[in-house]
């Protein structure tokens, strides 16, 4: 779109970059505290002056090996304090911080490293084997800095050179002038997992990230009377968002370290001990949390904590869950990598409050809920014409706004995921109601076609799991001779409890046509998720493709 | 400061112009209420949507018109929803607001007018005397636009030509395309009432009023659950911010309409009958709001109500009162025209939550607060070195940040305000704390310099007023034949309290040093008050100029 000049202002050219932002929180709250769950499980404490302080000889360091202006540095590290100083040393010097997802394949991962051409690679201690696995096919990288307790004489690996964090950061003085870097210049890097072709690189400005925190903090009214527990990991979409609209606020900070679904102990005694008051995670980390909550005697008074829950649809039998036995608030918030973090928030307006009935307000809470200050949101048909907001018209999601992409960073032929008046085209389809509540309906390609008609596999799968016996569910549509595509539901049953085909069968039908249910429903241990928490169903399409046709 | 191009990213070139922050509000809060105290002193309410709607034919209009990208429009109106529209509308189409503080003489006014070379005015119906009286002197206005529910005929006045609003809108169709305006482009001009030579021309960007807006409810946590009631004169610095924090989260608005100190009573049941949560306005309303409340019985319960107070230090008599009597919270903002609206706030952390005695507590919320979110706030000693934030050293306060001034408009001589490494000079002495509690002790010039040392006016004035039979106070420093200059102070009693100047003598004594005392103490009805509700010290000076020299 064109951009029209008016009359100038007389505003001073301020950069909204990250070193402003940090200076800010340390500023104002330096003695805040921020908390990390270390890899014994003790907990390390200190505060945003201890932090800053730090990040000021982080930046040095960085100088001293020779990171100059546009370097990329890749990250590979779970979600504690050095993560979280890393978070501004890197990008504050002036290099862009590349996200490193490390669930992913060493081929994709060595990919990523060397699309982006890092020159250097934070390593945390126990993902020395992720970064061993890809050092062989990244020849450009020259060194590794090892996030570690340990003297570097003690850490046994095959990487080289390696440095160790805490020497480089006490062996340097403080950054005197940090760089007044352009608000445009890029914070991080962070590739798309892929779902079609190659990871495809998002390059986040200082800008972006900056508005995106205060946008967070103003939508979600995050302040510093509250007390963010960081579950989500800060190598996906700058962690959804709240490290730095927690920061900006000067909200108490808490890292969980490295964690598994073992720890759920371990994580629901911080969030009770700790007093957090907004925490974040997928339904598959959330999910499990719940169940372990159940169990336990006496239940915890969550009351004064909100979880931000994002990735994919949050069940309703896990948010009443969640409020039935803690009276913790669930608040799904919807996004993606080329959104940078957030594109929706679902919170009851006092509107629709005044008006709804209980169920209606938890099917409420189900929707994506109302778009985030700053974007620019619509949902167009195949032609692109725009749909109205009547929750009924379903379409294309297009976005656009401030920390939205305009593009991927070399990535040829991806020009046509964005339209010519600046909307990235998200792929997801879903209805604005006319309380401008968004609601995913599909993935474009999640969408079954059968005998040329169109089934909902999100609506399927919400539907399955709303059945009080099961945990999990994934639909997908499989190839079939006859109607080209057939839905087969694949269900992972909770512990103990045991239902069948029919009463699966039973319970679809009273949401879906007869024509719509699966052909076959499988119960399975376990369905597997993509690196970022979503359910893999490139992967089970593959697996299960022949299904329908050997039938 | 130089500014460093990093390594480009990928975002969108999206900006943030005040079309998106309406359009946002719009189209996710477009049911939201928004009420209007008309002149007989009845409520007119309608919603979002109805104010989109009609902002979006007094775009139409205004092309109509003949207003163009860059023009000049005034505003001389009280806080109405027209208002509200007019501050979207105008700025919308790429015209500059003028704002125009309907308390200036016409010398002053007509000054603005032409040194901002406005084109149209719009004029509320209770204003055109304001506007004829300057008309003469305002050649180049080529029309005025009334603000009225009467028919055109029925207005009697020498403004020509003139323009209904509501004819204007009802007979237009809405605008199509609104230009997707450049952030940095001028949104509204503000001329500072110039206590030192000629108004000076302050442009804001839309950037700016974005940018604020989002720091607002950030950092005042305004939120959809909200209520503002907007006392502010919207024609101060964009009200002090809080009409556009309030929209972009989609909170109800309350505007109060024309208004004196004798509407006390509608203006507090309007507080409660509406719910307000969040409020704002200077001591000089909420004193006399305070003492009303006084008299009701029984008291009301506003203890869901914060007002945001600014202007001059909030006594703690004050603070206290509303808390005691309805259970209001006070919180004190400094800001000023050349910051675009607040600098701090004041809000008690947790840490020092935890720290403080109750005396500390209500001694610590006279501060101006913390720095909100964006600013670069430093105190530097007369050779530019920058002080410590130990709570002790004094200096004058330098501003930086994206939506403060970098330069006056069209002011030949006025650069000395800024540094060179991109500060504005305030003109405030101020300490800062290590908790980051900015205090104001004094303006540069209401320092008054006695036998070669300093007194300060505002720690005077706070203490007197601290006296429970004292309403206000002023002291300036006057010429004395000896001492160079010498305090002199102003106070208007309470109704039926009797003091002498003894008692205030004594009550100094506590705090002062013999030679800081006042040499007289005159008890005044009235202490006069600057169109922006600063106790008038010029004026004081100037009228009382001889006081000593008689002596």
């Amino acid at each position: 779109m064109n951009i029209i000049k008016g009359f100038p202002a007389t505003s001073q050219d301020y950069q909204l970059n990250v070193t402003n932002l940090l200076k800010h929180g340390a500023r104002n709250f330096g003695r805040q505290e921020i908390v990390s769950r270390k890899h014994d499980g003790s907990l390390f404490r200190y505060t945003y002056n201890n932090a800053y302080e730090r990040v000021n000889r982080l930046a040095s360091s960085l100088n001293l090996l020779g990171i100059e202006i546009g370097d990329k540095v890749g990250v590979l590290a779970w979600n504690t304090y050095r993560h979280f100083e890393i978070y501004f040393g890197i990008p504050g010097t002036g290099a862009v911080m590349l996200l490193l997802n490390l669930r992913l394949a060493p081929q994709e991962l060595s990919y990523v490293v060397n699309h982006a051409e890092a020159k250097l690679i934070f390593v945390d201690e126990s993902l020395i084997d992720v970064a061993e696995a890809i050092a062989p096919l990244c020849k450009r990288v020259e060194g590794y800095v090892i996030l570690t307790d340990k003297a570097l004489n003690d850490i046994s690996t095959s990487l080289t050179p390696i440095y160790s964090y805490e020497d480089l950061l006490s062996e340097t003085t403080p950054i005197n002038n940090w760089p007044n870097l352009d608000e445009t210049s890029a914070y991080s890097a962070c590739y798309t997992s892929g779902t079609t072709g190659r990871p495809k690189g998002v390059y986040y400005s200082h800008r972006d990230v900056y508005l995106q925190a205060m946008m967070y903090a103003a939508n979600a009214s995050i302040s510093i009377n509250d007390c963010l527990f960081q579950i989500v990991p800060m190598f996906h979409v700058i962690g959804w968002g709240t490290p730095y609209a927690a920061t900006l606020v000067g909200a108490k900070l808490v890292f969980p370290g490295k964690y598994s679904l073992n720890d759920l102990k371990e994580l629901t005694e911080i969030l009770i001990q700790e007093k957090v008051t907004i925490s974040n995670g997928a339904p598959a980390i959330l999910m499990p949390m719940l169940e372990y909550i159940r169990k336990m005697d006496p239940k915890p008074d969550l009351s004064r904590t909100r979880f931000i829950s994002g990735a994919s649809e949050p069940p309703i039998v896990m948010m009443k869950g969640f409020w039935d036995l803690t009276r913790a608030e669930i608040i799904h918030s919807y996004g993606s990598t080329e959104a940078h973090a957030i594109v929706t928030l679902n919170r009851v307006t006092p509107v629709l409050d005044k008006k709804l009935s209980e169920e209606e307000r938890w099917d409420l809470k189900r929707k994506q809920g109302y778009i985030v200050v700053g974007l620019d949101v619509k949902i167009v048909d195949e032609f692109g014409n725009e749909l109205p907001h009547d929750g009924e018209s379903s379409g294309e999601i297009l976005l656009r706004g401030p920390w939205v992409s305009g593009s991927y960073y070399k990535a040829p032929g991806s020009e046509v995921q964005f339209t010519e008046d600046g909307y990235f085209r998200s792929g997801d389809v879903g209805t604005i109601d006319s309380d401008g509540f968004l609601k995913i309906t599909d993935r474009l390609k999640d969408l079954i076609k059968s005998g040329g008609e169109w089934i909902s596999s999100v609506d399927m799968e919400n539907a399955i799991v709303s059945h009080p016996s099961v945990l999990e569910a994934a639909v997908v549509g499989c190839p079939h001779p006859k109607w080209e595509e057939r839905p087969l539901a694949l269900v992972v049953l909770r512990d103990e409890l045991k239902v069948n085909k029919e009463d699966i069968f039973r319970h679809l039908a009273e949401k879906f046509a007869k024509w719509q249910l699966p052909d076959e429903v499988l119960f399975v241990n376990t369905i597997l998720r993509t690196s970022v928490g979503k359910i893999d169903k490139k992967f089970i399409r593959e697996n299960y493709k022949d299904v329908y046709s050997k039938m």
